[in-house]
């Protein structure tokens, strides 16, 4: 298996200056496996829903190529909800609910058949969550990735510490690369954090875009400019799913490839956030997703001579 | 004439996190043209200052290869003078003192070996002195580019439109765009603001880079990620001279050299930063403004092929 995303898989109910919606099917790890479809055949998910989750999603997971081996449905359990509200800005949110549900006591268990994967994606989960499944994989992959939030800074520090000393990756956005190094310039954050494990650094700025910090070397990719972002639930998590998506199936991670990487889960991003939840992602054709790359050359490539 | 230049050549007195400096030579004018010296061997100025300016820094500018037959030197007048104190975080900053002095009375007069004038730039300055050396100007030059303020927006907003229907590139920060267009979307701003007269827009971000409108087409440019600013003064001015030496010597405002012209301003731009007032733009060598700019091809260009 060249892939394994561990994260939720749950309902959303969100609110914008644009529309609110119903409950809607969300998490970290629908978000993942969706992106990352664009670009394996074939992928794992290890995650926990309750019985009120629709089959119909599971399905289409399927389709897309998930094996859903890894995925439990507890029977008489609900589902993981999430709701909140985002400010005019966009740039900030309230959440307005978290009902853990079975995510509470999620047990990551992982099947025979996962054991042989090359690429991990922690999706934004409890840190200990995140560390039981890399204990539990005899293999270690090729490269693991994470994701977190302030929420397990806040909380789960320490914990959170133990989890990051084992990753290659960690993809978190400014305020958090803030938080957890103590220090307010994105550059020595970068360094502060690769100084506890991970020799790769993922900084998301949102509309600015992301810096990658690959041991000395930095690449700074731009974000689509938007008239409107309409949602931007899911797009952290659709960035890292095309990341890792793409250097899977390149099974490579030199500092050239992934800057590819960042282009193509950014270049997913921009279309997650034009619609609610992860309806505009799954319906993205190989021919729109090629011309929006093409549309991040165009936005960040320049010709020079000597001066 | 190639270029030419109004803006101020003033005193700062600046604090930031870093320490503080007495009365420094400063000025939009002054480094839009040790900027803009790297790339063109003559370029003017139109500019005033008092009898208590030093003849050095006068001595200095010609010596890169500024005319300064369009600087008015007020006998018994006093140069103006600016003080500002930098945040911690150097993204804002409180005035501490604006003393117009001889700027207050300003006649911007434009001598006759300067009417020949290819490309002209206009300094952050009151927009009636702005508009007077557009109308003074025989023949309309190639491409005019102007600067301005939030400060021109509260107390002469419509002044300022007046001028900005009268230019080819308005160059402003990320705030300033909102607060001329009223909008949030930088998007929308730019195309709120080519409505107003100027087909190209560039909106400088500081540590997000800038991005350049020009007409449909979007180009974003990095910053250089640095671990410290030391001080922002003038790194717009920078920005601005780079930009437009490099156009005004290439002869070429296409979109496609007004990326590299960008680029050229933006590296001029994070050399700026490294020291107080224009101390580190007059030590620059060639050498290392042509690794700098390697640096910024490093940062943005990647690769990828057709999914």
């Amino acid at each position: 298996m060249k892939l394994l995303t561990v994260g939720s898989v749950a309902f959303d109910a969100i609110e914008t200056p644009f529309g609110k919606t119903d409950k809607i099917v969300g998490g970290a790890g629908t978000y993942i496996c969706f992106s990352a479809a664009f670009f394996l055949k074939e992928q794992g998910i290890i995650s926990v829903v309750g019985e009120d989750f629709p089959s119909e999603t599971l399905q289409e997971l399927k389709e897309k190529g998930v094996n859903l081996d890894g995925l439990q449905i507890i029977q008489g359990g609900k589902t993981f909800f999430w709701s909140g509200k985002y400010h005019n800005d966009m740039n900030s949110r309230d959440t307005l609910a978290t009902e853990l549900n079975v995510l509470g006591t999620f047990d990551p268990i992982v099947p025979e058949n996962y054991q042989d994967v090359d690429y991990l994606l922690l999706g934004n989960l409890s840190p200990e969550v995140q560390r039981t499944v890399i204990e539990r994989l005899v293999k270690r992959p090729k490269l693991i990735a994470m994701d977190t939030m302030n929420f397990w800074m806040d909380i789960a520090l320490e914990e959170l510490k133990k989890t990051i000393k084992l990753v290659d990756v960690i993809i978190i956005n400014d305020e958090e690369a803030r938080q957890l190094s103590g220090t307010y310039s994105l550059v020595k954050a970068a360094s502060i954090i690769q100084a506890m494990g991970p020799q790769i650094v993922i900084i998301k700025k949102g509309e600015h875009g992301a810096l990658l910090f690959h041991g000395e070397k930095i690449f700074y990719a731009p974000a689509l400019p938007l008239e409107e972002v309409f949602d931007p639930t899911g797009a952290g998590d659709t960035f890292a799913g095309g990341f890792m998506g793409y250097i899977a199936s390149t099974d490579d991670f030199s500092f050239e490839n992934m800057k590819s990487a960042i282009i193509a889960g950014s270049a997913l991003a921009s279309f997650c956030v034009e619609k609610f939840g992860t309806n505009r992602l799954k319906e993205i054709t190989t021919t729109e997703l090629n011309n929006r790359i093409a549309r991040f050359v165009e936005l960040s490539h320049f010709q020079m001579k000597e001066i």
